[in-house]
């Protein structure tokens, strides 16, 4: 699925005429031929092999399966460096129950670069080869690197109680979309924390995090798999310290 | 010289114990082996094949050469993101005269990615091949793409400024370092604005800029590869609507 995702996406990467259109009334929320011919790509291989899976995309929408399975597609994560040209958005696949996700790819085609965890094993596989993944054990929130993808993260509130962690920690840093937690389940990232996140959004990313050690909540500590606010965390004692600040807001 | 700067570098990015000196004091400015490593391996470049030019590095500083010419280096530009893990920052080498960069590479090496400007030539060579490189000609400041790297963008009043471009724009992003320039080079974004830059932060990325056809000056519309409050714009109508806005700051 990642590899036609892959081969459906790159030929609209840095088309000059790209053309966006705009899912949101009264906002900017693209959506490219790009996402919709990835999920397209991805529908048809699980039309294939795994039929009698549910599908949840962002394009194109829930069915429901028999399995009790369901894979949570969002084609291209990040569409507005998608637009911009950067190399930080991608494909996002998870495999869920009832509980959550169970199996999760983070891929970015235009690197080359696969996120995998799940069943076991939690790798990348990229121009460095194929290494393990393994969120940093030791940070504190004091030396923590902290990810967000807009500096105004949510609402007013939310922002606030981001700022509240920005604060204490040693660097934050914006804009990377679902890479941010690919960087987490590579040891370079610490925390991050992010609002008005879709289900599509975080199923495929915190399946890779937990698969290499690290903590997916919503900002209570509660389950976040169903999107809304949520935090990514290296290590128990670094999400305990944000999580004390957020709880707050 | 960048063939050299990615051999170097390459081995320190993502590693687990890769340690980040800090330079600034009461701050936090990283450096890192991998910065150190890349301006040697590009000096010993120059010391065998052009002597006779002179050096501006950012970790080694300035020597006089007797060609008129200076060979300005920024090993890593974005150690902030390098030390995060992110494949946004890059490798900056200028070739410039007493007037300003006349040729440019700005290169990626994790995706092995070289935005090449200058000498009448201006193409990337990376994922999708060799492309020529060409600035939007057709956008405006209300359509436009907007980059800086950090929210707070300098001062508060630089800051200000930058928010009242961004008020005016489609779509504002951050966190890539260069690699936003690189962006405009290949037609991507439309708007790159900072402050507190130096010389080798700004001189390799405007060559390349510059021989796509974009504008490259500080925010009065002056010279600016000096560093300090830059912009660059994909073509004269949107630096010319961006320019009037910062001008008044």
């Amino acid at each position: 699925m990642a590899d036609a995702a892959r081969d459906a996406i790159l030929p609209h990467f840095r088309l000059p005429a790209l053309v966006a259109a705009n899912k949101e009334e009264g906002g900017f929320d693209p959506v490219t031929e790009g996402d919709r011919a990835a999920e397209r790509a991805m529908r048809a291989v699980l039309a294939e092999h795994r039929p009698q899976d549910g599908i949840f995309g962002e394009e194109y929408g829930q069915s429901e399966g028999t399995s009790g399975l369901t894979w949570v597609l969002d084609p291209i994560d990040g569409t507005r460096g998608f637009i911009s040209g950067t190399p930080t958005w991608g494909v996002l696949i998870a495999l869920s129950d009832s509980t959550g996700p169970i199996f999760g790819i983070v891929d970015q085609p235009y690197i080359k670069e696969r996120f995998v965890g799940g069943f076991g094993e939690a790798y990348v596989n990229g121009p460095h080869g194929r290494r393990d993944l393994q969120c940093r054990s030791d940070s504190t929130l004091s030396d923590a690197i902290l990810f967000t993808t807009f500096p105004e993260v949510g609402s007013a509130q939310e922002g606030a109680a981001f700022k509240a962690v920005s604060d204490k920690v040693k660097l934050t840093r914006y804009g990377m979309d679902c890479y941010a937690y690919a960087l987490v389940a590579t040891g370079q990232v610490d925390l991050v924390i992010e609002a008005c996140l879709n289900a599509y959004d975080i199923q495929g990313p915190m399946a890779v995090v937990q698969a290499a050690g690290g903590i997916v909540t919503d900002w209570q500590g509660g389950p976040a798999h169903d999107g809304g606010r949520v935090i990514a965390a290296a290590n128990a004692r670094v999400h305990a310290e944000a999580l004390a600040i957020l709880k707050q807001y």
